[in-house]
């Protein structure tokens, strides 16, 4: 998508350095951040600098090429193994890591020697990168049809392009509206504690020259009650074979005010995003995060410098799982790049 | 409540001045703040200086005591409707304010001279906010009986003591409950967008050295469904006549997420906050404030300076619903200082 008129990705390679949108600076700043190698790469994830299902799992397939293209040849092996094991100990949650991981790792054991296996992994990971950006075109493009003219849109987090290498996901549906001359408008949760809906949604759809309104996550049940909303579509980390999606934290209640309301609920994702080996939600592993993401928050002073404030005094005790998991029985559909289904009928398109 | 071993209320005339604890700088600062004058009660009010429902109401009374103190004899009445409109305008929201003001203006115009009104309006004044601490007491004494033993309760907002003049509505029964002997644990949701879990409600439950851990509000249904959530219990800022209750905003979401898992959903407040005049909640009207709530939070820095700072750049939307509506029908049960009743069956408490 377009940042002040230029084109960008979220993640790309240049040389054997993987290069991302710092993420924690926007909306405050646009910068990219350098990772020289996949050491590097793994710590931008953990400390998500890059976040969001797709953007992890493409930084993830680059960080594994990365080490391919660095190992010594007499520790060839070894070294991958071990590049294999810091990358997927990032983030918990997030299918695509697993996914992105999978695919280079085998590209690069299908190969003869270890220049081949740099070639190969290279290849497997811009493969990955592009075949999320082309997936959520297509998300966009078959999920607009459920977005009639006028539609308020309620989306939490963010799975806009920021969450992805290019489109977006639950994000990509309302770009595809508006640029075929629906008028949307959408409910941007905040989505305490990091802000992703406050920070990156309101500034893609601000950048695309959407309406929105940002509201407290408290504020989404009221308006769905008032009629206000038409339709919820929010992202996913990963989908379990029975339909299960795990997603940022929040998720879960706003699909339960929905189907209270009966507001149809859409989970929009890639394929890549489903973990077919995972029967149910409830074996998805939720992250817990640092406390100090709950009792503090990023932000700009009256001088525009960034930085982090305290809510609470020091000693105060807070809990932070990043993720939950919502039932099946309360989404409506699942928007993929091979169509929308139900979450119980996803094996047809396995 | 004691702050540093000395027994505070919230609000108190002190002479003419109406004095307050400053709870914008809870929990970094604790400050009294006086308001010379009912004017100055008015903005302490609409500022939320002094917030929650029962210290609204209380601040009310008094305010319309000074106004009746201060009153020029040639211009009594004029006077007196004025400071009551003034008083009135603060906060649509809170019964609790309607109530006081009433109550105190009945005392002046029952009165013979304005010597004898400002007599008569202290005293109806001091009677108000001494009947709210002991309504709370009482509260906290009827409601501790549906705390069991390592209860763990959700609660959302601040209806700890700094929301009435003494003891609290929802805290109340925990504070007894605690004093009683038993082991509980409070799910603090944060509260977004003014913070009042984070900043009030966990220094009133650190000061009473009870266990807590504040939240996200996105996670309290997370761990609602995930079993670790025996009670729900909230204060109140306007009860219908059916037994609709209006508090913070979020509200609405917890009591449908503690349907959904079965978990029993409480309300406590004083019988004051009940408008019997309002038959069902959707003539409950709802205050919508400054959309930089959203935008921005306060906090302390790395200096322990507190400051706000902003999530976002300048220029971006939001809307701001201070409180929702929850339908009597998610409600278990209604804690009263008359008795719990279930919401269908206020008029037995009337």
């Amino acid at each position: 998508m377009l940042v002040n008129g230029t084109h960008y990705r979220t993640v790309w390679l240049k040389g054997s350095s993987v290069m991302m949108i710092d993420q924690p600076l926007i909306p405050h700043q646009f910068k990219i951040h350098e990772c020289r190698n996949h050491k590097e790469t793994a710590y931008a994830i953990s400390s998500m600098i890059i976040r969001g299902a797709g953007a992890i799992g493409a930084a993830a397939g680059y960080g594994i090429a990365q080490a391919a293209l660095e190992a010594p040849g007499d520790a060839f092996s070894h070294y991958i193994e071990d590049a294999v094991k810091t990358i997927k100990n990032t983030r918990p949650t997030a299918q695509n890591l697993f996914y992105a991981v999978e695919r280079v790792y085998d590209a690069i054991v299908s190969a003869e020697n270890p220049e081949e296996a740099g070639k190969k992994a290279v290849c497997e990971a811009e493969l990955i990168a592009d075949e999320d950006a082309a997936s959520c075109k297509k998300i966009g493009e078959l999920g607009a049809s459920l977005i009639k003219n006028e539609y308020r849109i309620l989306t939490h987090c963010n799975a806009g392009w920021l969450a992805f290498v290019d489109w977006g996901s639950a994000l990509s549906p309302v770009y595809t509206a508006k640029r075929a001359g629906k008028k949307v408008f959408v409910w941007v949760d905040e989505t305490r504690p990091r802000c992703q809906g406050a920070r990156l949604t309101a500034w893609e759809l601000k950048e695309e020259e959407i309406e929105y309104a940002v509201i407290a996550d408290n504020a989404s049940g009221y308006f769905m009650n008032k009629g206000e909303v038409d339709i919820v579509i929010v992202g996913s980390d990963r989908i379990a074979a029975n339909g299960d999606v795990a997603n940022k934290i929040g998720t879960y209640e706003k699909a339960v005010i929905a189907n209270e309301n009966g507001i149809p609920f859409y989970v929009a994702a890639p394929r890549s995003t489903i973990d077919w080996n995972c029967l149910s939600g409830q074996h998805i592993p939720i992250e817990e995060r640092d406390e100090n993401e709950v009792l503090g928050i990023i932000g700009r002073d009256e001088n525009n410098q960034v930085r982090r404030v305290f809510i609470t005094p020091k000693g105060i005790k807070a809990r932070n799982p990043a993720f939950d998991v919502t039932p099946s029985r309360y989404i409506t559909g699942i928007i993929t790049e091979k169509g929308i289904v139900k979450p119980d009928e996803l094996q047809k398109i396995k």
